[in-house]
């Protein structure tokens, strides 16, 4: 029995999903656009084998890790799978607990690789670690498994990583100098630089003179050494920038204020929290004024508080699946940014959120007024086939489809995204199967729909054309 | 091809859409009662002509604005749509943009529109514009198509408009006086006399004193001035009051804080926000009394920024579809109001809200509780296919069917009315047959629940037989 | 025709509905456990008959009472049933309004208790008020409506009640020492002496150090008696404490903080409000590290505002229906509590909630992470068919179905018990034939995972083996 169904996601009713099927069947095979992910671009660089699956699929999966360490499973056990004498042994824990995963998208986005890219047949369990073991570890062996390979047999057209301020993108320029052909672009990521509680802050912004040639310890200097770092991913094909901070807070503060604050966060390693905040919300709204110069695409990513559990910080670092969602606020939070910048027609700030309670109350009224807002698929915890399913309800009636911006694969396992596109657009295909099945919609304008959320949104929202 | 499927909005499994058929039919034609709403008394007491498509439909809707201005067409360019030599032009644009609303209510609205009142049968698009320009233009000139015609052919029962409290009703003794047996009722709205932070508050409390013969300038005429307005309402038909506010706060003020506070927002153009956001809820809590005295219901709209949007303001004005929504809170901002005058049987405060995590949380414990509070329809955004489920599923295991009040097209769209009811009364019908269908009540229940909300609910709630 | 359809809370599409069955015959007859609720343990120490149908079914009911109040009904005539000589009367008056439950779960639980323990088979009305009046009351005189042999009517494994710190426990020491089989157990339920505002506090204090010979005026010996009386619990049989706060705050003051703040809010009647906050918050933390000692699992039951009506609090007391939920966080709040003993993997930490914003945002993510931290149920006005559904669909995806903790019936009623796990089951059995009908989960599967939630998931997070 094959582990996965074709029907998979497709209402239930009849009715429905033959739509759906038809739907599905008119953009499944659509190249793969992914402008938001976390791959690590030396992969493309150097073009080298995988390693073993517990390094590949477990270690770096903060899905996993979480659900496995929720259910009693010490850390301490986990990470000797990085060891290769532990690894299979790790293997054999993680597929013994595989039941953990029923309902979750992890479930999904894992057994379309084990059976689409390793031919698996039978449900990873206790039982079947070793096969599974085996038959990936062969495959891994194999040039068909190497990146550039994939790339091409998952029929990807674009695929973005997320790059420091400071990252020097050299991968990326090993990957054009190469000569293949793939679409590997940087996106522009500038927390470790605009926000004073990012580790290493001062450090950082010393670095960034460095590199730009400007006296970043002066407000001039800093913002003068921004737009060069930024001018720079542009060069190296960035078209966007990504923004990861604990709330959507902008300010517009005048240029002695923020030079006043400029030298306050950057005058000790531990500035005052509400400096610190401050200084990230006027940083925003800088990082827009300068997008609307340069025309990079602004990303907004807000609302987790990062490494929550200070037990897993202090002993394993950063990252560990500890980041917790939190009640997150954009009507008043956005309100100095969109109104210097919001009107701006050429402008786009993309906007995600982990509190699915903003979809219909400030999202879809800040997408469907905004020229320049447009939002992000659901994201992180959300992006799963009722999370997406809840989006499209509670966004599309005030937004409607055209204020969004398609599908983000946003991970950093690069085997999942063409199993992440899948689960993305046969959700898409059954909520468009719905609205044409209670003629809210003709089926003609439902497979136009389909199509332009699976390219063309995208393409305009991250400006790739 | 009909621009409508006559199952539109009924569940798609064949078994759960009979029963919404069966429930549909029976409330389908049942008269229309309109007891919230923004049309003009004025077009009922002149009985005068539509004017053209764009000036008619565009120009007035917000929801329609918003979108196409998102989209990033400019307000400048949609404005000279109210130039007649210009009017066509911007149809057209309108026409070629009408895929933007594909999945909203709006679509729905318009299509019902077009259909059952101008008998077009193609989709609007740029290929169309024309088609349906001429056609709308054609029945716009005819008696058919003037306020009292459809009012009698939409078979309405009442309509209520909304009113300045220091409207002088004069449109609406017009309508009285003419002999025409429509139903035309005002509503009291006293924000410009209520809300400190209102345009020209001051010079409105003036006005207030000279309309009434009241000291306005003291607390204790300030009140009188405001009971005499209400008796003028009452009197002239109104059966409601309506209040604005951007939060749900009340207070009970004694009467020394209140006389010292009302001195203090009416000595200054420029009150402390504090000071404005305190008055406001002690009114709440004067309305309150004055309701429980008078008899008038109470309707609450909360929880809006109004005129987000400061270049469209400074430019266009108020209400360009630059109003978002903001986390609201009910349970204790109305505990002053509900501690002194909820439990008054004969007292009906109706609420609304745009904050959908209120719904179970907070407005269905609080109307499944009290006496005097009743849930008004989702409102604005939320007036939708799935608002409207969802706020059934959300309220009615907590609140039942009886504590609400069934719906509002709240619109100043005139010709908009039949087909907003149309969808309201098809997404009851799907909702109470999904209970049917999975024996959660029997069917002979689901048709009565059907024809209470259609009418005895809402002539319950807002005093109308 | 009988009350209860059998197919009844199964998906309409037959397709789904046939899944749905079969899962539910998997569960139907599993014995029922039921961890947390509020039975007086005297019922079953004395094995009385119960009282007439008013004085059982419709004054201990808060759902009933708030229903019939927020319809008009004065609380005089509804109490006034407590009078033998009027119960019938408010019988006949609760009959008559039996429509207002329409749609809502006490609706499906009445009638589960009407059709299986009194054989009823026609609906509840004016009509009929005086047949089930006489039908219930002849059951009622008989021995098989007793509460012993209701419990193996029932088929209940065990039954938690819910017990002040300072109960002496007897009646479950008279149920052990009767030599009845039964399993009724005690819940360490703290609230009395752990919060400040709790009506008595001082006095309780006082008497908590009675009972255990501690000297509770210093913060040594309160803390030293709380470890005694749980200790007591514990060998009476419970396996967990419940608490029930206004917010999730918990805090780790140090010990001269701690001690300076119980001399704080123990030398007054009424203490600083933020003072009260701070106190509890200790205490939940306090309460955790007891928990990691002595292994009583904790539950939390935060985000009510209890009598909110004022009139009704100072006319007919406590728990009138008039609680009404507030928005609760708990990513800040629970952050102290959790960054010390969230990562004890034998501590249990149970959380309940009434605001569903938080599903997805926060309490998936935490359950999803820490080994202690269990989902409860959905709780109170969330305890109903779309109520469970919801929940489901919000934190499935994030912290799977073995983070949660089965079904609580959470109620006083006795007699409606089987009902209400009769509504959970098949929502469960619904939810997960939804899983199975679009391929996100194969039979086997669900059916698994059916029996799990209704067995060992429960005796695991309440440590019930």
């Amino acid at each position: 029995m094959p582990l996965l169904h074709p029907d998979r996601l497709f209402p239930a009713a009849p009715e429905v999903r033959g739509i759906a099927r038809k739907i599905f069947s008119e953009i499944r095979d659509l190249p793969i656009l992914s402008p938001h992910g976390h791959t690590d671009p030396r992969w493309f660089a150097e073009d080298a084998a995988f390693p073993d699956p517990t390094a590949l699929f477990l270690l770096p999966d903060h899905y996993i890790l979480r659900m496995l360490y929720s259910q009693g499973i010490p850390m301490e056990t986990l990470r000797e799978g990085a060891d290769p004498k532990h690894a299979q042994e790790v293997w054999r824990l993680f597929a013994a607990n595989y039941h953990l995963f029923r309902g979750t998208p992890t479930r999904l986005w894992l057994d379309y690789v084990f059976q689409e890219l390793f031919g698996l047949d039978v449900r990873l369990s206790r039982a079947t670690a070793d096969v599974y073991w085996e038959t990936i570890s062969e495959h891994l062996a194999t040039k068909d498994v190497r990146p550039r390979a994939l790339y091409d047999r998952f029929r990807m057209e674009v695929i973005a990583t997320t790059d420091s301020a400071l990252d020097n993108l050299e991968a990326h320029a090993a990957i054009r100098n190469s000569g293949w052909n793939g679409r590997v672009i940087p996106t522009f990521r500038p927390d470790a630089v605009v926000d004073p509680e990012f580790s290493g802050f001062r450090t950082n912004l010393a670095t960034l003179g460095a590199m730009t040639g400007e006296d970043t310890s002066s407000w001039r200097g800093y913002l003068a050494a921004l737009v060069t770092r930024r001018r720079f991913f542009k060069q190296q094909g960035a078209t966007a920038t990504d923004h990861g901070h604990p709330t959507a807070a902008t300010a517009n503060l005048s240029r002695g204020e923020a030079e006043t604050l400029f030298r306050r966060v950057t005058r000790t390693d531990e500035p005052a929290a509400a400096d610190a905040e401050l200084f990230r919300a006027q940083m925003l709204s800088e990082m827009a004024r300068m997008s609307v110069e340069d025309g990079l695409v602004m990303q907004l990513h807000v609302g987790s508080l990062r490494n929550y559990n200070p037990v897993l910080l202090a002993k394993w670092g950063r990252d560990q699946g500890a980041d917790i969602p939190t009640p997150t606020n954009y009507v008043h939070a956005l309100h100095p940014l969109l109104a210097r910048y919001g009107n701006e027609r050429d402008f786009r700030l993309i906007l995600f959120t982990l509190d699915e309670s903003t979809y219909s109350r400030e999202l879809a009224p800040l997408a469907g007024h905004y020229p320049s807002v447009i939002l992000g698929p659901p994201w992180w915890f959300l992006d799963s086939p009722e999370g997406m399913l809840r989006f499209r309800q509670h966004v599309t009636e005030t937004a409607g489809f055209y204020n969004t911006a398609g599908f983000n694969d946003d991970t950093r396992a690069f085997l999942s995204i063409p199993g992440r596109h899948d689960v993305a657009r046969r959700t898409d295909a059954a909520y468009l199967a719905a609205l044409v099945a209670d003629h809210r919609l003709d089926e003609d304008e439902a497979l136009e729909v389909a199509r332009e959320l699976s390219g063309p949104l995208v393409r305009r929202a991250y400006k790739l054309e």
